[in-house]
């Protein structure tokens, strides 16, 4: 058989989508996707909209459109962030992808060439390495500390980094956000270093204790581009994230948009934009953070309640993950078979991680169950947990 | 600044796109682009559908899916084949794409290392060249004739190629199609060159005259892949296409479709679907092609009234184009120039050539205007022509 191109020789399938396979059972809890809870989904106003759309635009609804977006929601995107951020971003400097997602392969696909260096958190999110690893980088990673990335190693890493990829707000996987202080830092170490520079804000939106920070983006627009989605704000089976860039940037990022898919899906977007003209988004948002806040604090306790107190747990102000560490010498891919056993998922932490190291990691989804499956699910795991540390300090007593 | 990938260095913005701009200005009669009548959009049958989806089936509608795709779909898609074309497609053969565009990136991404030599038809379809093109490959074309590829030059093209990608029936640009007799020697050379090939059909439901023709692919499962989308036979704004592949071909497919936008938008299959199954889809693709076909005919016939005598023009038997042949020596690109001031578009030939001849040809879609218009249009157009051939007589002279 004729040989694949080499990008793709060594392609695994992704380790979460065949976790999310297994949990397709309904009796397993699982906190191991990234699935916004959809009790927050507003059906609704979402049918309200598309019949309102599918009237009064018709046809035009269901036309090719434009590579960059449908127009009125890029105004409507660049003018929250002026309004809400104070940033100067205009409609023309937003992109509408395919999700995210789309805009991390279209990053990677005009920046990375094989062998260039792109600098990543650790632990960094999984789908940003699947994208990227299509382009055959060579990684580098700066461990993420309570407040953002470890500054001195960071500035080590973009040393001849052709991208650093970041997620400053409720990161995925850790649930950790980048400090004033560390935000300033790190857009100076950005300047001085003439990095692209990829800031991706899935859950900025979410965030239920501490203060609203603005994205680095904000004191950098030269070099680097700033991500959004509506997928944990309105719903991800639209499939519509965004991607805010400038200059020659841009004009790379609508070549390969075009060439991706030619433009994201025209009725999502209309139905999308009449979503958030007819209603208060404010509003909404807030609920849903309301939402994630009690079941962060349900999962938090639970942790306190059940979990050995050597099981070091973030904590998060916002988004929809909790991260642990087990004691070292521990694997959580041990624990996810017994768990699974236990019909309780969640993510073993490797496979965040792009220097093989995580092995005693894992990442909690809170978002996606209620307060009563969250103490159910944390039970179970803690009773796992408790057999994996048993057996550890079996066999440790047994090589003594 | 640091250095793009070398994959869009030297990318520049679609020919085609800049063309869209200008026929943006609705006092301009557009044959340029290739976008369905929006009279055959089924608006009312899609307001039923979506409501009905969101009705029923609420938040999963709009919940994060698999990557593969929304399985009813896949299913229907699946049963068609084997129905209305005899072919053994099973619903896990499908892999449900953001647009057939999307499917040509992802299988170029598995595909082609830079320097692989990928085969393509003579003209060719642009937003193959435009996806394709990502991926750096080495070209070779084959010129089309009137009932299919020149086998001489395909046998040859052939010997280490990576891929041979073609449209089989009512071709984008030209409207040409692949008679029987072709369709089996091609699938022989295939076999005997064990080569990928990838076959598009976007238009082969859209046959007005004639007797219709399985795609090659039904020859030669191994390894081959074939295109299909809802975009000319339920509307493009959903952009709803699919692969059929199988094995370690779907299984790389898959994987890259993930990392590309984890899966295409869950409203939109789902709507899709219910319209598929809500509606007589025979009698609207029926319509469709009836309606195409009168307009077809009424280009022909206005062609055959207004043009110069010396342009050759194809005779399709389906699809949305003709493609036009002006006396050798003459330039489309210039042709447009006068066009366009005098409010008429279309889209010069040498685009669709990827060894920079064809300045000679043009593309005339006639699917998105009515009768009048097009005779219209083309009347324009003839004065143009006629202009052109008359300067072009006066240099000759001159030169003489």
């Amino acid at each position: 058989m004729p040989q694949f191109a080499h990008r793709v020789a060594k392609a695994q399938r992704s380790f979460i989508r065949e976790i999310l396979k297994v949990t397709a059972d309904p009796s397993v809890i699982s906190f191991a996707g990234g699935l916004p809870n959809p009790a927050s989904f507003p059906v609704p106003e979402i049918a309200a909209a598309a019949a309102k759309v599918l009237y009064e635009a018709g046809p035009s609804a269901l036309q090719y459109s434009t590579t960059e977006g449908y127009a009125p929601l890029r105004e409507w995107i660049a003018r929250r962030y002026q309004e809400k951020k104070g940033m100067d971003v205009r409609p023309e400097d937003i992109l509408i992808t395919t999700g995210s997602q789309q805009a991390l392969d279209l990053v990677g696909k005009i920046l990375v060439n094989a062998g260039d260096t792109v600098v990543m958190e650790k632990p960094g999110y999984l789908g940003a390495i699947q994208a990227f690893t299509i382009f055959r980088p060579s990684w580098r990673s700066v461990p993420l500390e309570d407040d953002g990335p470890d500054l001195e190693l960071l500035d080590r890493a973009l040393k001849r980094a052709k991208l650093f990829y970041a997620v400053t707000s409720f990161q995925n996987p850790s649930g950790l956000s980048y400090s004033e202080e560390k935000r300033a830092r790190v857009a100076e170490l950005l300047k001085r270093h003439r990095t692209f520079f990829l800031e991706d804000d899935p859950y900025g939106e979410l965030r239920f204790k501490g203060q609203a920070l603005p994205p680095v983006c904000k004191q950098r627009p030269e070099l680097s581009m700033l991500l959004g989605t509506f997928s944990k704000v309105a719903a991800p089976g639209f499939r519509l994230g965004w991607i805010v860039a400038r200059g020659s940037i841009m004009e790379r990022l609508v070549i390969a948009k075009q060439a991706a898919d030619l433009h994201t899906g025209s009725l999502d977007q209309m139905i999308v934009h009449r979503f958030l003209a007819d209603n208060d988004f404010e509003a909404h948002v807030a609920r849903i953070s309301r939402l994630y806040g009690e079941q962060c604090r349900a999962m938090q306790d639970a942790i306190a309640r059940h979990f050995p107190k050597n099981v070091r747990v973030t904590e998060p102000e916002g988004g929809m993950f909790l991260w642990a560490t087990l004691p070292e010498g521990l694997s959580a891919t041990e624990l996810l078979r017994r768990a699974v056993e236990r019909k309780v998922a969640f993510v073993p932490g490797a496979a965040f991680f792009v220097d093989g190291t995580g092995e005693n990691t894992l990442r909690l989804n809170y978002s996606n169950a209620d307060a009563a499956t969250i103490e159910d699910g944390i039970k179970r795991l803690a009773t796992c947990l408790e057999e994996c540390m048993a057996e550890a300090g079996k066999a440790a007593r047994a090589g003594a």
